[in-house]
């Protein structure tokens, strides 16, 4: 990681430019794979000095006005005089270089690096090529051959300011039987060609760079990072008080159609964009993506780290546990449940005196309130400290949450598909004295705490928000919080590590944030605003910060803008649209689109009429995002099915519908490179006028907010308030919480509530069943029809082929 | 961490010294406090190299024949060469030196450590005194306020063999506002005293050394250590290959005597014992704990991180999530769950036909069974691999599990104390069709996966433990394991990072591992194995490991001997009792000790005659560990109401009953300074020679077994069978369950089965309620009456008082 400058050294803020290569094992050979990024200029094992100049990166350094100079570091002793030479010949006159030719002896002493000290110039590139087991060296010099044979290696070059050594050395870094060399300066991005390959076989061929290179080369200060094994890192907040002055990157949202069961691609694009961004476009971009659930991974859905060549790295730590997180919100959910029902049971089989001298206990002769009770006697209007001086109804009011059991909205939660905990009878050991209860276990990520985590702007405001939760209504009908229980201080604890992004990688090297996933029907399905903050200050002006936003555009991209993008403050700058040929033919009439039984030949034909019928929902989808004043790009995610002709029908019709551009897109089967084009659209897209505005008044009636949504996003003629629905509205405005933005709970598969409803449905009115509040969070959620909370296992789940090798250690069967 | 040798440099095996120093900080100033090891040798700022000379660090140096030589390494260029002198002119003139003086030029360079080069001599240390606040140098030079004001720098000297670098150089390490230099050589031990403090001030006053420092200390590769944040790592289980051929270190465990409801210090025993062992005896030494559920943390108990001055840091990390191992736990037993349930209802809505196309289905025109799925049909004896050809008659026997529910034995678990699913039923959603059933959660660390993590040797142990856990019984008596469920393979998954064993430290620096933390009541409540054999050979044949082993001897210590070592192969050397003169007042007929409430005056006040009678138990407890042929050390805890007689008395009867030897402590209060008698105790104690033996015959029917412990360990007359217990003999017996060791499930507040009967009863039969079987973990455990298995909260639990400072991130009230 970069090291902190002095204190004294007052450094001008610097453009960071990231590495991005990987290697590839096979079983018993090594080797190095890569098709240059700008064919041609891989350098073919020439030694010439004018080869070396003509090298992308060195064309690059010699042109950059903002390049003052270099520092040339070499590792091998026996060779760098002469590649320090042709190194330094290859620069522009005009720059400042000096050759560092010593600094490696100390690291020659410690004795660890001797196996890997390689001169960094192309033909000790060839070099490197022998030692790790490719002997002939005829076949590497041939013709294409090399360029898939070669990993380009430009030396450690260094980027100063002035002549002056900012930034720092470059390393080689051992990982199993392979060096990496982790440079700093420029982006080299590289690209492995497999045959057909599972996602987690691509994903494991790839070694990915140690997470703490990455932090570095994204500009992260060691002291900012927290490693959790080599491949994920936590990053802590205080990055974005050192970064305060930094102007913000270009905010991208990847959203997409209606789609079919089977999800359109857009996680995929989301990492395929940023590949393209990053690796191909040589911009700094960053991926801001949810962590998944765990319970699909074991169940029907399996992983969820993007696909093919577009994937966030390693999938199975991806997957799994990732830093803890989940497990934390889950931790912290049931403290809450569980305190709930022992409070209830406290104080049904209690005096009030017997509650009072309990909860403020005598210790060392005295009764004390803890601070969490303070601030309880405060919200009842009791403005006392001593315990002593309260009367005795204002112990009855103090010690009685007189929570009713019907009110309760707080759910146990797990992270498993559990569907007997869907509805459950708690309390029936007689240890609880017969107060049972009807409850429910939800899906971890459903937990508002997880809403929280995504929502929140800094530690003491997740604090205030954990402590705000309203868990139930007591019997005269006040909210009932996390804090008038107590629990809000221990939340925090439980929650102190996860609030910190964490750090991955994509294939192609560039950096990626995962961190929060709530549930996107009864939450808003957005990755957390903690993550995109850092991120956009860590890319820069010119950067890009790509995130998803979970369902089609009218439910995640509504919610990123109306309820993200208004806490979060942040100014989205490009919508991306994905769009499948197969999910607009099904809008245009095509045959139902089920999970595990063969496409009808509808989808695998072209079918130019069934297609455009289906575009209306593209049409409907780009002005809903229109509404918010974004450009739109529509990217087509091509399937190899689909035919030019209809990918072009799609695009003209994209643009016709008003979208900025529509481009083909081919990331899963390519990668970046398969994405360029759109990141070329998109990079124009960002410089447009942007009038960015929400699409309802946070102080409208609670009625009228849904109402908007529900007539400008779905198309609904009018809304419907069911009695319950009409129960909260009212309920809610008294408590106060009329003000919150709406998170609209409704299927996914349907700009209607029906989702058997295609295309653009008309002609209809949304019956909202229910009301619930997120109040810690900071949304209603409105329920239109009924939400599942904890999906179930299948007669034979994922984890049937799921097994661990123990002898490589390798994962087997995710995907 | 220790870099890798060269693959040919075969350096001869190296003792490991390891360091062991911290700093403490206040809010406004910075103060290094120390009290020296070698009080005189302390180098009082004096600039001669007499002075260095006799240090004890270069005595050490000068007289090992084993060091060869030394590199010496000084960071601050303006002094370099005086510094260097100096040292030379310290070391015996045999031995090769070497001044390399300008490694660090690359570090300089690198701007990073530019705040931090201070002279690593005496007067380097008074230089970094005056740079961290202290200005009254005639204050610093004067007598015993020297000792306390000096933190005392050796120079960064490297061990090397024959002339040839092997260590690595030290590193100044700046940790907030403090410099750490770490240096690899030997262990400088340091201890801070404070005024009265809580044990989580005392925790959080301690800066602890960054964990790669202490693994590199300790001997561990970097490849070998996985880094969790700034305080806690994983160590890859490669590391006992590496270490295969070292001897195994000296392996002590601690125990105690029938305690009292608070708990007699065990823990506290534990960790201080290792810091007078590493920090004091200068041996290499290493602690191995549990890891606490976080259940209790929020409920009664608090935190386990030891208490006082002896104490695992930091104890907040210690307490919760650490590295997610039992979080990983409660998702990988609530997938079995899951997969139980979500299979009785499969199989319950479906033909045998409709099952067997689900379980085994057409991919690619083609069935293909899962490994998994061709290890069930073995099980059955069916030799096929190809679904196609299976009869109806097989594929019936294959495709129904036919779980009874009645014999369900697999519980939920959560690692909360939620009393209100201590009993529920499931299954009452609609989409559940009416399968209702009654069931509970347990607290997490009863999952037999927590056992089995604990007892396994190896991944490949874990995976096959893992598949053989039986989960219920089939309607014709067949046990249903989780290989049945096809559910195993996914939980080595979800278990393969958990099974690494976590690195911490002691306030005084040693290392500690945090593995595991199986219930003592149904499981075996002992750390885990893995972490005992690194740790073995990590330390060397003349080191120590020490473990605890939960409640008092008659269960912790028995089953640590009887069912921990049995799984292992390793062999003990010293037992460690620890009595309390308060525990013994209780057992000699004191009144009853509750928790939360004021001790009666007999405990607070000297009573002779009621500690002469309690110490029956202590007698007993000696002769129970003798049973097993291994030497016992009495530790007597002091507390401050204690008196000098009865200590003595203690350590008097101790002997007569055939201790080895028995010493105070107080450890609590002095840290490892106030068990240093201890340690040399043990130290003596371990060289004895050792006749370990188990106290059965695997073989031995189990009602012999149970009758065994009964007799020879709590005094019982005989055992009862009641009916259900009978029962689960025959069907045990008849599944091929009978040879596996018992793990009695039986108060720890009696050598009986009644929590009320103190001292030693007798005359009583041992009442057998049930017997269950953890088969992969690998032990039957007899239900002595009935046992909670998940705590309740109190009216008011801890969590009342746990609160986040946001400012400084600190963690308020955990105790």
């Amino acid at each position: 990681m970069v090291s902190r400058p002095h204190p004294g050294s007052k450094s001008p803020p610097r453009e960071v430019f990231w590495s991005a290569s990987y290697a590839t094992k096979t079983q018993h050979q090594l080797r190095w794979e890569s098709t240059a990024l700008f064919p041609g200029c891989i350098c073919e094992c020439a030694e010439e000095t004018q080869r070396v100049r003509r090298c992308p990166e060195n064309t690059l350094l010699n042109e950059d006005s903002k390049i003052h100079g270099l520092i040339v570091q070499l590792p091998l002793d026996s060779v760098h005089t002469i590649n320090t030479e042709r190194i330094i010949n290859s620069v522009a006159p005009e720059k400042d270089v000096d050759g560092l030719t010593s600094i490696n002896a100390g690291k020659l002493a410690r004795g660890d690096l001797g196996d890997c000290f390689i001169p960094c110039t192309p033909n000790g590139c060839m070099e490197l090529i022998k030692q790790t087991g490719e002997t002939n060296t005829s076949r590497l010099q041939s013709g294409c051959q090399l360029i898939k044979k070669i990993m380009y290696f430009v030396s450690n070059i260094l980027v100063t300011g002035i002549g002056k050594p900012e930034m720092v050395h470059g390393e080689w870094l051992k990982d199993g039987a392979i060096y990496h060399f982790c440079y700093y300066y420029h982006c080299n991005s590289l690209f492995v060609h497999f045959s057909l390959c599972s996602d987690v076989t691509i994903s494991r061929s790839c070694v990915p760079k140690p997470i703490e290179c990455l932090a570095e080369e994204v500009g992260l200060f060691s002291d900012e990072v927290e490693l959790y094994g080599r491949t994920k890192a936590k990053v802590q907040l205080k990055t974005i008080d050192r970064l305060q002055t930094q102007p913000d990157g270009k905010y991208v949202v990847v959203t997409g159609i209606t789609p079919t069961p089977l999800g359109e691609g857009k996680s995929t694009t989301t990492i395929g964009l940023v590949q393209a961004l990053g690796a191909h476009l040589k911009l700094n971009a960053f991926a801001c993506v949810r962590q998944p659930s765990q319970g699909p991974t074991f169940g029907i859905k399996g992983g969820a780290a993007g696909g093919g060549y577009s994937q966030v790295i390693p999938m199975e730590e991806f997957n799994l546990h990732l830093t803890g997180d989940i497990h934390a919100i889950t931790a912290a959910n049931n403290l809450v449940a569980a305190a709930i029902d022992a409070r209830m049971f406290h104080e049904a089989t209690q005096s009030d005196k017997a509650l009072f001298n309990r909860l403020v206990p005598l210790t060392g002769g005295q009764r004390k309130f803890s601070p969490v009770q303070i601030n309880r006697l405060e919200k009842l209007g009791i403005k006392k400290t001593d315990p002593s001086m309260l009367t005795e109804e204002e112990i009855t009011r103090f010690v009685r949450l007189d929570i009713d059991p019907e009110s309760i909205t707080w759910q146990r939660v797990l992270d498993t598909n559990d569907r007997f905990l869907r509805k459950i009878t708690i309390g029936q050991s007689p240890t609880e004295k017969g107060f049972t209860r009807t409850a429910q276990f939800d899906i971890t990520v459903a937990s508002e705490i997880m809403a929280v985590l995504a929502l929140t702007t800094s530690l003491a405001d997740m604090k205030e928000r954990l402590a705000k939760m309203v868990v139930a209504t007591s019997r005269s009908g006040q909210p009932v919080t996390t804090e008038d229980l107590g629990v809000c201080g221990a939340l925090t604890v439980l929650m102190r590590d996860a609030i910190k992004p964490n750090l991955m990688q994509t294939l192609e090297g560039n950096p990626v944030f995962v961190h929060a996933g709530p549930f996107a029907n009864i939450a808003h399905g957005n990755s957390s605003i903690l993550a995109d903050k850092i991120a956009l200050k860590l890319v820069g002006p010119q950067g890009f910060v790509v995130t998803e936003a979970g369902f089609g555009a009218d439910i995640g991209m509504e919610k990123f803008f109306n309820i993200k993008c208004r806490h979060s403050g942040l100014k989205p700058h490009v919508v991306v649209l994905v769009a499948t040929v197969r999910a607009l033919k099904m809008h245009g009439g095509g045959p139902t689109v089920t999970a595990g039984t063969p496409l009808p030949k509808e989808y695998i034909e072209e079918n130019l009429a069934l297609l455009e019928a289906g575009c209306s929902n593209m049409r409907k989808q780009v002005e809903n995002a229109q509404l918010f004043g974004v450009p739109v790009v529509v990217a087509v995610n091509a399937f190899k099915t689909d035919t030019k002709a209809e990918l072009d029908l799609i695009c003209k019709l994209a643009k016709e519908a008003g979208a900025f551009d529509a481009v083909h897109c081919s990331h899963w089967a390519d990668g970046g490179a398969g994405a360029a084009d759109l990141a070329r659209a998109v990079q124009k897209a960002a410089d447009l006028p942007n009038s960015f505005k929400f699409l309802y008044d946070i102080e409208l009636p609670i009625a009228d907010k849904i109402r908007i949504i529900a007539q400008k996003i779905y198309g609904a003629d009018d809304i419907e308030l069911l009695p319950e629905a009409q129960h909260k509205v009212d309920l809610y405005s008294k408590q106060g919480f009329a003000n919150l933005p709406i998170c609209m709970a409704k299927t996914h598969l349907s700009l209607s509530h029906d989702a058997e409803k295609k295309g653009v449905p008309t002609g209809f009115v949304l019956p909202i069943r229910d009301i619930r509040a997120s109040v810690g969070a900071g949304f209603l959620y409105p329920l239109v029809g009924t939400m599942p909370t904890i999906p179930g296992l299948p007669t034979r789940p994922c984890f049937y082929d799921i097994d661990l090798d123990t002898e490589s250690g390798e994962v087997h069967g995710l995907f």
